[in-house]
Parts: structure tokens; sequence; C-alpha cells
């Protein structure tokens, strides 16, 4: 096990009517004039935006508001909040939402109080200080909600690029499964592969002696497996969706994978997608993932024989472990579009005429450093081959 | 799943050397003067205390010392403690050592600003300041490095209580698996036991549809499983110490345990044990822990079968699952025996003519509710019995 630290000062709380809390919680973390940031108007529809400001009325706290962020949330929003957070002293950022929301509120955060462009940031300056943010989650999938990260898309170039920090952390995350309720199946997939993934980039490591983490991934993914479905079947499914939220927290504030390389290969090489074609992250995970896998699985047959034994409960051959390896693979190619995921390049939209194009920026693009990935180091050569096996 | 709050805010800093970080993480914590309280003589002996002090002294930070904590850490020295703060202004508590001088120090920052007795936090007054702790720990057992609890035995009357609250936790946490390597092997087999402990105490619930937090303890149970017999073959294996020293502290800073009801039923009866006899409080729960099991299996046999299917790898007997409970309860029983903890009252050093008092006093005693446990309400009658099983 390598050195680490882990720092993870969230305050969660997690169950139903939660959000009825956030405005004590505001008062709690010393907010006094917030902004509310969202995304689509779905918040608004459902109630939800209104049942958070009389919270905040309660607690005589004052607002203003902030909608838009989309899927693959933008630069360009996020100088609007910069902006709007200044005019309006505004020193507390509640997201509600899923990761677009919360990424792009950690965006705003950091930018407020520095002189130059927040893009600094997402370029590898270091962030030292933020505004304080609070998030209330709708989605179980990014994980933003426990996690010092934000990712965020240039509009100039669309390059997707991601920062972080402690103080870039929320001090507290409301987590409501009921609010996961209403999501449309597609969403739910989505964003359920976008935990799925962050366990495998943390899962496939060159660390030895990683046990902990290791049965810890495992739980999570076993959890994931169990608990899908059951949603697929059922969006109403309150304690599925509970399962799927927490899971998806612990799956990204990295408990489950301090003191080990992580790979990060799939998500670089998604990121490429979504940023040219505003795919799902989640859905283009779910066709990135079983490539990458097919791609180096000869690099450790025996991690991939593992997963597939004590994942998917494949019995292991003993005589050809890569056997193994690969029914794992194909388990998880079969679960992925047992929830509707997609499995290719057509069905998210993707074109091969951009192959090149893509693995290029993935390498050489704003802040890349010519390779993407750690168990395998993986040059624009092979990620244009992993791209063709998505075809 | 039930609703419920997580806060685990401790900056923890995990590997090989970090203890030479103690006074940087200390500073930036905020700390300028400072309690070092550690228990017996072999942090002094081992050097470990020197080279905390040249931390200090190169942050220029001015400290003051108190040793003496000792298993199942005692009242008197708090008394101690809390004066010797007051009177050189120690505004932080560096606590050297496993759960003893953890929980010593965690009862001293409550009692410093306190005008009344300590000890009323011990049987349930709300706990609502302290000064800073910070922690250096030597053993992997009780997870007090993470948790905000703290477990204090009254002079008086023996009675072993405990106290808990946000400001508790430790600011920062310093684990050093290599400071555990130099454990006797009766030590490090009773902290692994607690840790087991910890897990089952949270495992054993009668919440229904908690799969994520049921994978999350059957991969800390399967992780020990694995690691422990490796340390008590070769006491200097870095990897496997770190396996559960990160076990350790997961198990019970409550991320998998959040949402369902506990028992700690096990923990009661032990706590008469190791208050009387003075018994580790890791050997103690390896001698309670199967009698309880054996107490209330029929309480829920097919949670026990699931134990002993995903954790102990036991076939499933479909006719009688009773089978396969009671075969889990007995490879966890010569788990206990295989890393030489003990299995019964005499190898404890414990009296059969005690029973009678000790059940009263687990149910009666000062701060006690008349019963223990969750997963089965145990009376006084129900304790003497499974005391009756340990003979």
């Amino acid at each position: 096990m390598e050195n680490f630290s882990f720092y993870s000062p969230t305050y969660f709380v997690f169950g139903k009517d939660t959000e009825s809390q956030a405005g004590a919680y505001v008062k709690k973390f010393g907010g006094t004039r917030v902004l509310l940031h969202y995304g689509s108007n779905s918040a608004e529809k459902s109630g939800l935006l209104d049942r958070v400001k009389k919270s905040l009325d309660l607690e005589n706290i004052t607002y203003v508001q902030l909608g838009g962020a989309q899927p693959n949330p933008r630069s360009g929003l996020v100088y609007t909040g910069i902006k709007l957070c200044r005019q309006e002293k505004v020193d507390f950022i509640l997201a509600i939402g899923g990761g677009s929301a919360i990424d792009s509120a950690k965006a705003i955060a950091i930018g407020v109080p520095y002189e130059g462009d927040f893009w600094d940031f997402y370029q590898g300056k270091e962030v030292v200080e933020g505004i304080k943010i609070g998030t209330i989650l709708t989605i179980a999938a990014a994980g933003s909600e426990g996690s010092g990260g934000s990712v965020i898309t240039k509009e100039e170039g669309m390059f997707k690029r991601s920062a972080g920090g402690d103080c870039m952390r929320p001090l507290f995350s409301i987590l409501n499964p009921e609010l996961t309720q209403t999501l449309p199946p597609y969403q739910t997939a989505s964003g359920s592969a976008d935990i799925i993934a962050h366990i495998l980039e943390r899962y496939f490591t060159n660390t030895k002696n990683v046990e902990v983490t290791d049965r810890l991934c495992e739980s999570l993914l076993l959890t994931m497996i169990n608990e899908v479905p059951k949603v697929m079947k059922d969006p109403n499914d309150y304690e599925a969706r509970a399962n799927i939220m927490w899971a998806g927290m612990t799956a990204h504030n990295n408990i489950v994978g301090v003191g080990r390389q992580q790979d990060w290969a799939s998500h670089n090489i998604e990121h490429e997608l979504s940023a040219e074609y505003d795919c799902a992250h989640g859905a283009g995970l779910a066709v990135v993932f079983p490539a990458w896998m097919k791609y180096v699985v000869d690099h450790d047959v025996n991690r991939f024989a593992q997963i597939a034994t004590r994942v998917w409960g494949c019995q292991m051959d003993f005589e050809n472990p890569k056997n193994t390896a690969l029914k794992g693979i194909e388990c998880l190619e079969k679960f992925f579009v047992s929830i509707g995921m997609p499995t290719n390049f057509k069905e998210l939209g993707a074109k091969e005429e951009d192959i090149t194009k893509m693995a290029n920026v993935a390498c050489f693009g704003d802040n890349a450093v010519g390779y993407v990935g750690n168990f395998v180091r993986l040059n624009q050569e092979d990620i244009e081959n992993i791209y063709r096996l998505m075809l």
C-alpha cells in the first residue's frame, strides 16, 4: 500500500424529507447570502426549489438564483455565476442537482475570490480558497457530493478538464433518495454506470497487497449489480435508490481508493466523447469501459479473473485464467445492456471519422500529458484502437 | 434504510514515517500548546515519543507530557489530565497510542472547558465542546482514531461507560502501520478481534434492505480473515499491517454502519468482563461474540447463513439453513483460536461466581437501561445465560 492522506469532512444528511433541513444546515455552516445553483427545470417543476427556498426563509437567509447548469457543465455559466456572486455578495453556494450543478457550483466557488480566469484551476493551478458550498443531490452518479473534484467543459475548443482541492469539498450534502425516483430510466442507468466506472477506475491498479480497498471496491460493485436492476424495474423502489445513493458517494469520496495507483484512462477517453457529442457521461463510460478492458486484459489477467469470480460469480478456469477474465468483461457488458445502456459508437451518436481527432485531444489537448491511464499507459494509437473497438 | 447523518471530518495521514509530520499537522490545525498523552512505556522506549517531540520543536510548538493511560483507561488519569491542561493552558491534545490513550485524551478534551465532573458526559450528558485532539495510532483496534466516541472506566464501582460527540473526533490522525510491527502477538490479535467485533455489531441488524452496508461490512471481514493470519505469522509484514489498519478505521468511523439499527450487546457484555478482570477488551470480545451468536441465532437464521456463505465461504444448506448459520459461528470461533485468542471464562481469568453480578451491572448499573442489544433485546437472565455459554 502506498502512503496517502484521506480527508472527507462533508457532513452527510441522508434520507427522506431531508431537503427541508437545507436552511438549517446553511446556517450551521455560516452561510448568510446564498446562490441557489441548479440545472434543468426539474428542480423548479417538481417543487424542490420551492421547498428549499422555504427552508432558507425559515432561517432568514437571503438568496439569488442561477439555473441552467447542463450535463457536461460549461465554462460560460461559471463566468456568469462568478459575476453574480461578486455582485450580490454571496457567501454560500447551494447546488441543487447532480454532478453538473455541483461541479459548476464548485467552479464558481473557487472563481469568486480569484482575480484571474477560473479556468487556470482546470489547467493545473493549485486551488487554495473558495466560498462555501453545500449540495442537495438529485441523482446518484458523479459522487461530486462527497468529493473535492469538479469537471468543466470549456466552450472554446470543447475541452473537458478537471480541478480539485480540499476547499471544493461540500460542507454538507443532503442526500434524499426520494428525489431520484422521478428520474427517467436512461438517466438512472447512466448515473449507475458512472458509479460503476468510478469503482473500476480505482480497482485496476498495479499496486500490490491492497486487499482492503480491493474488497471495499468489490462490495460496492456487488451492491450496484444487486440494486440497479430493482430500480430499472420499479423506479419508486426507495430502498434500492437509497443503497445506490450511498454506494455512489462511497465510490467516489475515495475511501475505497486510497493507497493505490488508480487508472482513469476510461474517464479520459470518455471525456472526449461527451465533449464532442454531448452524450451522457455515464452512457459514454458504459461503452468505453468494456472496450478498454478488452484492450488491456493481458496486462494482468489475474486481476481481471479476480473481479470476474468475486464480483460476477464466474467459475475460475484454473487451466486458462484468461477465459475467466474475458467472462467477467462479458458480464459487465451484458449488465450495461440489461439496464439500457448503449454498447457502441452508433448508439452514442459518435462518428468513426472523429476518432483520430479525439484520441489526439485526449493525449495532447489542453493540459493533457501525452498519454492516459496508469494501469496501462495508453498513447494516441492505443486510444484510437480502443475507440475502434467501440464501432 | 433508516435516515441518518454521517460526519467523519478527520484528516487521515497514512503510511511510513508519517509521525514525523505530527508537528506540522498540530500547527495546521491551530495547536500552539500541546499535551502529549500516551500509555505504556513503549512510546518512550521505542523512540516514538522523541520523534514526535522533535517534530513539535521544529514548528516551535511547546508541550507538556502525561503518560500512564492504561488498557481500559481510568477516570483517575482523566482528572489529572484535565487539571494539567488547565494549569498549563494546553490548547491541543496529541494522543499517542491505541484506543486507551485516545479515549483518555478525548475525555480530558471535553473535561477541560466543563465546570462539572467530566463523568457526566459518560452518563449521557450531551457533549458540545472540547479542546482540539489529534492522534498518532500505535495499534489497529479500537477505531477511536476515526470515531467520535470514547470509553472510560470509572474507578469507583468500576463502571465502564461511553460518551460521544462530533467535537470528540480527532482533527487529524496519523496512521503508520510500521508502529504496530513491534506489538506482542496477543495484542495484535486482541486488536484484530476488536475490529472484527466492531463490524459484527453493525452487521447484526433488524433493518431490511441494507445491501450496501451489508456488503461493505462483509468486505472488511474478508480483509481481516485474509490479513490477520499474515501478521500472526510475520509481525513485520508491513502490507498486511497496513490493510488491517485501514480496515480498523473504516470499521468504526461508521461509514459501513449508517442507516441501520446496530446491536452492541456483545460490547456491553464484554465491558463488564474487562471492567472486572482488566482483560484485553478484544480478547473478551473473542469469547463473548461466539456465545452471543449461539444464543440469538434463531432470531434470524438467514442473516447468520448469509455471513457464513459470503464471508466464511460455507456452502449453503438450503434444506436446513441453520446448519449453515452454525457453521459460520464455528468458523469465527476457529479463527479466533487460530490467532491465539481465548475461548472461555477460564482463559480470560473470569469467574463463574461473578456472573449474576456482572449481568446485573450490565443491565442496571450506572446509566444502563435494563437491557442490552437491539438485534435481540437481552435482559439480565439472557446475559447470565450467555456468560454461562462461555464457561
